[in-house]
């Protein structure tokens, strides 16, 4: 009951080559993300043998998921031939089509569109035209589409009808004669309903949609808030256009929680099948350009070094100072993000004085304890003095920057998620050092 | 189309203090979620108020979300009144009665399950059993079985009388005597098939299910695999115990990518309807914790006192090393962390081994840029070469210290999203410390 076994990969494979009517048996009783996984470790040669064998429509359903799993789809389709890839495609979604074209080069894209029938073509051509990140592009256009003069009787017949085409047969859409959406019918109420009930009576027509410009983010959203398993996509003048299913929308939830979880570490989490040079390339951007960063940190404590001549001790008290700032910094940032990527509703100069205020208080407990801690260990009431009060207002300036970097990066319209932790402990490291040596060279000149 | 605005809310609440009948309608016309938003604004004596006028079972619905949004369930339940909340109760899923009797004290909760009907209280308790964590404590008993025996119009019959209490009629459950599933038909094939076809000709065979005992995240993992919408649970014995549905999934989904975010935060980032003290008590333990290492390594570099006596431009270059290196290893943290996860299929000694090879070659390019900068900036080729070989072996070291520290976490069992960014830099300020001016003094002991 778990995943295919590597044995028994063997041995579908060996089937594969010695017995044709067994192996359909046997590979078709397969769960589909199974027989993707068998489909997947099949070279190219075996893969044909193994289209002569299973039927385009067949393939289908398989290849809906091959095509999320590998990069580039292209020879998959190509090794096919034109007929049976054709034939196949045919039998997918509208919006499955749309994804496998999107990754085919121009020309071949234009090839296989013109071996689609014309109706198919026009439905994609409009699919096609929504970039990626919107709800439009998430969408299929096969629902089951009902009429408000209906009973439930002729309802279920149409659902019963489309069952086999149908992404999902939970709702059925109630559209008016301008393929306006005016109300949802759920078949658990057209079942528990008896035959001659008129569907306007049983539909809900406050109807819950998104629009099809909409981000996908949103989109999740609001199927997790409304728990749905489908919710439809209008025009502004609430024309059905299509339905975005829990299927996809689970992906897009967990693409963008690795994303965001990718921006706060400053790397591509995600770089999973990659060698170690794509790798260590996809790291060294970041580290070089924080060690840049760094480098002017750098010579801001060269300027400093009349200070550090003064009271040789204060180097030893750098990184503890920065370290715990940049610490400071890197929770308020994820703090931040977070709260911008739900959209809480915030008024942004309260969520900045808290956010002050959290840095005032974290700083003043955490100065309290390196004061009498550096005190006690340097027995020197000075030196502790200023790095409690350095440590105290670094935290602050760590925390307001943590704060401030996301949200004025959302004024740009851009992801919050690119401001890492990384970013925000370098930058703060700057930030830090200037408080440091900037208040120890303050006292000094007054005791002098 | 919208989430609740406002001025609906105070319109709404006007008409419930005014017009009793018309509050009804309207309010029963919102969808769930929104009805939710709306109850949770009200007050306790606004509350009263609306038992008085929405029935136990429509409050059924409402009250399913409004445990899983507030923190503590049990002055609303007690507000109701004991009749009123038990009706309530008895029309809710046992899974989510299981979820608010857990938020009681236990005398309450003993009160209510006493008021309860015996042959519920026998599925709730069994529900009771399951820690937090595992698939039972994620499932519902409210499916549709159905047996090997009936033809598909006996099965649309049980799926049509059972259709107001199952939590989601896409699939009917084939059972055999002993309780054991046996199959599966959806509701599609169902409705596609003409009545007399008997369900053992049409179901699936070869079941895809969970473990009662199976945890939350592989549960997910297998839902979006194999895209369902709800996966059964079983036994050892293959006996059918419940089902797990997909929005219950994308909420485990949401919930473990937050956990992940907030451990490579060090922080809680759902401290959302916190105040501020509570904000920053929750931020300070990983701060101090992590401050008490950095004193550690402050104390080391107050050993190396002799060596930045004989270099005083040493100093200058700490924080350039110690953050150069904390963030590859944050790097290389967030990317363990990810792929223990996902759980993919690697074999320790390779990806030890990978990890330290993208280390040296990310270190020995950063290595090569700061040996430029610094033997220029300083004029010294000396200071340059020790701050470039430290740089590569401290990123080395803390690219490891990234790979490993979460693996040897989960090697004891615990989460490894626990290993923050903050704690991997602060560990690499340490060990870049001691590898600094290991090398700086080794150089210069050579030299003199």
């Amino acid at each position: 009951m778990d995943e295919i076994e590597q044995n028994q990969i063997s041995t579908l494979t060996r089937v594969l080559l010695e017995d044709t009517q067994q192996f359909r048996e046997e590979f078709l009783d397969y769960p589909t993300f199974e027989q993707v996984q068998f489909y997947l470790q099949l070279d190219e040669e075996l893969r044909k043998i193994l289209y002569t064998i299973i039927k385009p429509k067949e393939m289908a359903e398989i290849f809906d998921l091959v095509e999320q799993e590998v990069d580039d789809v292209e020879p998959y389709v190509l090794e096919m031939g034109r007929k049976y890839a054709v034939e196949m495609l045919l039998e997918m979604s509208k919006d499955d089509v749309v994804d496998i074209l999107k990754q085919l080069s121009p020309e071949n894209a234009r090839i296989y569109l013109k071996l689609l029938p014309r109706e198919e073509v026009s439905d994609i051509m409009e699919l096609f035209q929504y970039p990626d990140g919107v709800a439009g592009a998430l969408m299929t256009t096969e629902y089951v589409a009902i009429s408000a003069t209906q009973t439930v009787a002729e309802a279920l017949q149409v659902v019963k009808s489309q069952s086999r085409e149908a992404e999902i047969i939970n709702y059925a859409y109630v559209v008016d004669r301008n393929e306006c959406l005016v109300g949802i019918v759920s078949l658990r109420e057209l079942l528990a309903n008896s035959d001659d009930v008129l569907i306007p009576d049983i539909m809900i027509d406050r109807i819950v949609s998104v629009s099809v410009s909409q981000s996908q983010e949103s989109v999740a959203q609001k199927i997790k808030d409304y728990d749905l398993v489908a919710i439809p996509v209008v025009t502004e003048d609430d024309v059905l256009l299509g339905i975005i299913t829990v299927d996809d929308i689970i992906d897009v939830i967990d693409e963008s929680a690795v994303s965001d979880y990718s921006g706060l570490a400053g790397v591509d989490v995600e770089e999973v099948s990659k060698n170690v040079w794509q790798s260590a390339l996809q790291r060294l951007p970041w580290l070089i350009a924080l060690m840049l960063l760094a480098m002017l940190t750098t010579s801001l404590i060269s300027r400093y070094k009349g200070v550090l001549e003064i009271n040789q001790t204060l180097s030893i008290f750098i990184t503890l100072i920065t370290g715990t700032a940049g610490n400071a910094g890197t929770q308020a940032l994820a703090v931040t993000v977070r709260k911008l990527a739900i959209k809480e509703q915030v008024m942004p100069a309260k969520f900045i004085i808290n956010e002050l205020t959290i840095g005032l208080i974290t700083g003043t407990l955490t100065g309290t304890v390196v004061f009498f801690a550096v005190s006690i260990l340097q027995q020197n009431m000075l030196t502790g003095f200023i790095v409690a009060i350095s440590m105290l207002v670094s935290i602050l300036v760590a925390t307001l920057a943590g704060n401030l970097i996301p949200m004025l990066i959302v004024k740009f319209g851009v992801d919050p998620a690119v401001a890492s932790g990384p970013f925000i402990s370098t930058l703060s490291d700057l930030t830090s050092i200037i408080i440091y040596f900037g208040i120890a060279s303050v006292i000094f000149g007054y005791l002098s």
